[in-house]
């Protein structure tokens, strides 16, 4: 473990940090951001199928000359933090090794996300570690930063949540949604590495189209979370959708927001809300015009506009799914928990 | 003009036909179909700016090899039919020309399509032949099939509304909408061919982003329509929000609409409704997966899919833009009011 | 069989045709042109892995409400036409046994389509039915017209032999190539409907690479017809290079040739070789400007350039690779040796 | 102008630079790369159209928040750096201005690159300052290192030069070159800004072609820069033929060389060559598989592959135009001429 004498950062040593998971977009994409980083170090990197393969030579876009191993969580003595980037239930069991040694952990399933358990076995089966759900804390920094700063296990959200949750935070907040539909546009890397025809390149150019319009799992986390940043004693969401599509790019995710509301917000009231929500927040822009994937793309930023509409107020919020979305968010996160600058290596 | 005695069809003389504007992409491709179609001749294309060069090659990939020349109305006593494919306001008076030499006309404009002059003039400016509107049917063959085999002036719907009427007619003849949001996305063609650094390569690869997302100027022309629909002494529907996206996309158009209404419509009810509506139409498919933009290029099909939702019923309605969302929509409604088979020449 | 006193064609009776693995690209491609063809008649579709599926539930962009079902050649007794769209080596003895049978075969691997057993062998493995090949033609309707209608087994040539073929023909036919380097791009579905990674939109987006870029099956292939058209006694091509590059892109075929010949031809010479070679060839189009993917696709045409450029002649040959360069020419094929018009359903 | 005593770097002074024209692709991209660059300070933007905009209005991806002005040389008196991304001949009178007010100048324009005045005449028209030729040197780093650190005006080689350049070296420092064709596929930003329908996403989506496929201007450039590096004494390229084409990338550039030469070349001689003459170079990697745009994209990053293929050695050569084929190469540039790290704020 870090010498707590010596502090983490610049002018200390680098915490050792291992990428569990380090073959598919996110975990990839991790493992390069802490290569790069000024404080961390990448100490070790995983994969369970494709052990003994230098990371450099899967992604030659990334320069990790690391040869990824198979994951012995009792030989990382020496390292203080895991990022877990694997699939759903897979996590939770590594992550318990993991906080079970010591290390800060930051998970990038879905498994620490939802605080309701029932929910999550509704939509991810059994759950292995249940125990460990209550020293969680939900990694949407602008959301949660003091509480992410004090915690060691991070469920770093995905990218649905992510954009969707920052789009209506500051509505939420003031407990004015009554209604809302969520109209989700994500590109393909979103579905991750495996693929298959779904995800092939003759299905998706030309196409857009919805999949699991009813019923994403997705739907009860987002309405978990605006719930609880509704004000004591305002109404919750009663009516609430949330359709994704995939769309022929390769990282972005686009969330349309369509909210009602009993409270008549102008357009002037909306901007006030919006800028005075997010004046101080480094990864959050608030703009007077249509954000668009590119405008995000490779960056942990997410660009929002809310407009006083036609009959509705909407709002628009633009994240790269593979960093805002995961991988540069949970370097965010760390930067918190270890009381780094928050931006650094991702800004 | 058509001899009376001697019906237009494939024993009969063809109907011969001019396209008036034909280097945009739906004109282009009007003159493409109308090329090939067993019972139409293409008497001529015409361009303002482009006259003097062959259609194929400004569009290597059709096989028009005639040239373009400068539209002159009346010279074209031997001509019965013309497709205006001009832009708003700029049609209403060939148009005009074209009816008073006793035409045909299919108008792929804006100028004949809402009922409403002050509503037009707002979004499109004055209007030069208001006194032609009354005469004038709105061209979707699916809503007006015997009100467009009567009429000599087609206003032929554009792609937002053909998608969009379509997808929601079902439940807007039954009186059911009372809140709706559409979320439609479309391809770059839609924007047409002068485009601009909006429409560059560069611009929308790897982009999606919302434009003219309030006040758009197709709202009021769903609305108007789909409050038509409704049956005598049913509610209008209350709150409509349309916004349209571009996706990096040639051709195609996908709706997604989110609907509320008081009745409590299962997923039973919604097939049984969906399905005996189109049961007999050749142009529409209601579908139980979600349909993709792709599955319907280079067609005169639109492929719905109508689901009861989380909160709310979904409705999926995808068209190729410049097919059924414009030129082969236009063949559709020629063949109608020229007494031909309503496919040919676009199945 | 058919009856020979009542020929196939407008008025006769349909062929009747099996498509054997109808799910890929290929072959769903071609199912689709004999369900549309006016002479022909679609009596089954097989596959060896998706059979009790409609072939339209699989790709809803066509409309083929055929189940496909598992392969008994030996049930096909009144079927007269088989097109065989297997992976090499697993065609041959499904040709072999509809020979027996009778059938007419139009093969689209690589079965039949080289003279020399050893290399076929040492790029595809052993061959099980070596003394088909004798009576196999290679099917490219623009130089083997007159052996093509008196044959009942057609290897249907893939995409990179039939662009490079036409673009480089009138020159081979002249003995004027001593030096070639074809750089091809191609499309993916090219690679096939099995897709894996590589295939990915995330992997192809935004990226263009070589693959096999040595030793590329094809090769030897080109080689060997390019070598057949020259004349007696000329000299053979000395020095090939073909390089395979995959582009983003669906379906489209681009050869780029640059010859070397020791003959001093300009730009006129060109001119009248190519335009006198291919003024009767309904599918091949010679333009003076360099052809694009997208002016053939979803055609049967290739369209070629050739150009007297910097130190070399270059010759540009564009093709749809699922279409000229693989079901519509199998239709050509077959509108061929049945005495149909060339061009039927595929115009 | 800087102090000397007080050298600009980490700890001295920042080196104040004014991009003019920074509203293309490459000087947009150029003012970004300065703005968060540890040692330079972004002093001034300019364009000659958009003035009083913002950089990030334009381009809501970049961070830049400064108002782009007129530029009015003689007003740049504590400026002593200039990138100008001016389009041929339109640069040469800025960048001579620029000398005259003695700033160091990086022009990303062509008008510095040619030693030959009559070849820079016949592609780009006439020369307005032929007498500052001879003081600009050729800014490829890895050919021209040590005259770049010397020197205060640098013509920067654009996408096509630099690919092929470094592709090309190692056998051409070796004089082994006779023959070489490349076949340029490049992404559609290289076409700048401006577009037009030539470069809107609806003609270049699912389409590759080849443009200017004979007297590109690119063509002299590369072989003057070829030729030069050719040993005392050894021939000169005899047979050399350069054709690019538009592929539907944004960002990317893939050059593929074919090369003939008397020398027997093994693939073991190939790699020792090219692995020798580039281990040193940071921003080249010789790589043993097939190079992707995709692997280098945002990168100042060259992979090359050079093979012993059939009958020729191949190389292929990756960049992304606007970063090591533009403006990622002008910052390595800048860095060498003032004594900083290369691969200070592009690595």
């Amino acid at each position: 473990m870090a010498d707590p004498a010596q502090p983490i950062g610049p002018d200390g040593p680098r915490a050792r940090v291992v990428v569990a998971g380090a073959t598919g977009y996110a975990g990839a994409l991790a493992a390069q951001l802490v290569w790069n980083h000024p404080s961390l170090e990448l100490a070790e990197i995983t994969s369970r199928t494709e052990a003994g393969t230098r990371l450099n030579e899967i992604y030659p876009r990334y320069d990790v000359p690391l040869a990824l191993k198979e994951l012995q969580v009792a030989d990382l003595e020496d390292v203080e933090v895991g990022i877990v980037a694997y699939p759903h239930a897979a996590a939770a069991p590594v992550v318990a090794e993991m906080r079970g040694m010591g290390m800060v952990v930051v998970d990038l399933s879905a498994d620490f996300r939802l605080d309701d358990i029932p929910t999550y076995e509704e939509y991810y089966g059994g759950h292995s570690e249940p125990e460990l759900l209550d020293g969680a804390v939900y990694g949407l920094p602008e959301i949660e930063r003091e509480a992410v700063k004090q915690s060691s296990l991070i469920a770093n959200p995905g990218c649905y949540p992510t954009a969707s949750i920052l789009a209506l935070a500051p509505l939420a907040e003031a407990g004015l949604i009554e209604d809302v539909v969520i109209d989700a546009k994500s590109g393909v890397s979103g579905a991750g590495r495996s693929g298959g025809e779904a995800t092939g390149f003759t299905h998706v150019t030309e196409n857009v189209f919805p999949y699991k319009p009813a019923g994403h799992r997705h739907r009860p986390e987002i309405l978990e979370k605006l719930n609880k940043l509704a004000p004591e004693g305002s109404k919750r969401i009663e009516t609430f959708t949330f359709v994704p599509h995939l769309v022929p790019v390769d990282q972005g995710e686009l969330v349309s927001c369509y909210v009602k509301t009993a409270a008549g917000l102008t357009q002037e009231d909306l901007d006030s809300m919006y800028e005075a929500r997010y004046a101080d927040e480094p990864f959050v822009t608030v703009r007077n015009s249509p954000p668009g994937m590119r405008d995000v793309r490779g960056t942990n930023q997410c660009h929002i506009q809310a407009l006083a509409g036609d009959d509705r107020i909407i709002v628009f919020g633009a994240i790269d799914n593979l960093w805002k979305g995961s991988a540069s968010q949970a370097i965010q996160n760390l930067n918190l928990t270890l009381g780094l600058d928050e931006g650094m290596g991702i800004s």
